[in-house]
């Protein structure tokens, strides 16, 4: 192994319970009333994809205008509920030894800039990090384009590269496209959730996967 | 069967996540960083008992003083972050049937009154609904005592009374009572983690619950 590919939102910070409260608000200004549990499971897709299943289920059929209206609410809802997203415990601390000498890592997020730059100031990254948002592929998530324009960047093969993700959809885009996946329980999913999907390998946060690099094949 | 008791915060009422936020904060203004993930498991335990095993876990030991004041802050922060509660799909229809002629039924939670005051008004609860709360027993969950006062109150025996809540506290302060308890995937734990605390059945939420009544023993 030779390079890590994180995922951002519940895996490096801490940011998936406003983000469920922000769709949660905008889907109710357009009529829609959806449990939280139920947006919960599905952070992590792409915002289309997570309106169009969330709306599905209660049997609900949004306009695209309507869609385009619920994207931007979420997000302005997002901004109000967390100026400062906080990152996950042990998370600053891996990315920081991992650029350090142990190992190239980027992040593949399926947010988009400039919706995700305060998540990304909160973690205070190298400033040659790699970062792909949702602008740099085609699909995001669960389409594997994002891990494989971000392993494409960090110059490895799909054989070398760990992908680190807490949604069950960032583990079903990793197998996708033949990858590694290890889950973290930090965004919410449960660990048997996570193995279902497919995971390799499932760990607490960053700080227990930081103590478990040695077992994953990064010397 | 004869009865069944509910608990209210992600049983009934959708208010798990913006509870995850509201502790988090209180932990973060004394100079706790928990991960919202980790708040969130322990969501429905007793808030006492929440905030020493949150500490624990990033081995702080608050004061008695602290505790308090992280409680009251958790309070404040919950009322402004959800003035308005809403129920959980189905949530309304379901007591109302139960309630009209189906079954009696009651609600026991940790949390204490006035604090839950808007939740179980936005049920619109029959007036004569029993709901005992932290103030009624001397133990909150994952002790018994809040399901056995509600049982009393009801005049049923523990083997005709069902209990319905989301979290694995509900369900294991069921068991230690004797009670069969099933679980609801509504409040974000998995059906995993509830199966494992002994969950009888697992459902999505009350509107599954009220489909599989006749199942579980309700004529």
């Amino acid at each position: 192994m030779k390079a890590i590919i994180f995922d951002l939102d519940g895996t490096l910070v801490d940011t998936v319970h406003c983000h469920v409260i922000a769709w949660q608000r905008a889907f109710c200004e357009f009529g829609l009333s959806v449990d939280a549990a139920n947006i919960h499971r599905r952070i992590g897709m792409s915002g289309s994809l997570l309106m169009q299943q969330c709306a599905r289920e209660i049997g609900a059929v949004p306009s695209s205008d309507e869609m385009a209206g619920m994207d931007a609410s979420h997000q302005s809802l997002f901004d109000l509920l967390t100026p400062e997203p906080r990152p996950l415990n042990g998370a600053k601390e891996l990315i920081a030894l991992l650029h350090g000498d142990k190992a190239p890592c980027g992040i593949a997020t399926s947010g988009e800039r400039p919706a995700i730059d305060s998540s990304l100031a909160c973690l205070g990254l190298p400033a040659d990090m790699i970062v792909v948002d949702s602008g740099d592929a085609k699909e995001a998530k669960p389409e594997p384009d994002l891990f494989l324009e971000c392993r494409r960047r960090l110059g490895v093969a799909v054989a070398e590269c760990l992908i680190v993700g807490d949604s069950v959809w960032d583990v079903l885009a990793a197998r996708r496209a033949g990858f590694l996946a290890v889950g973290l329980l930090c965004g919410g999913t449960s660990e048997d959730d996570l193995y279902r999907a497919g995971a390799f390998r499932v760990y607490g946060g960053p700080g227990q996967l930081q103590s478990a690099l040695g077992e994953l094949g990064f010397k």
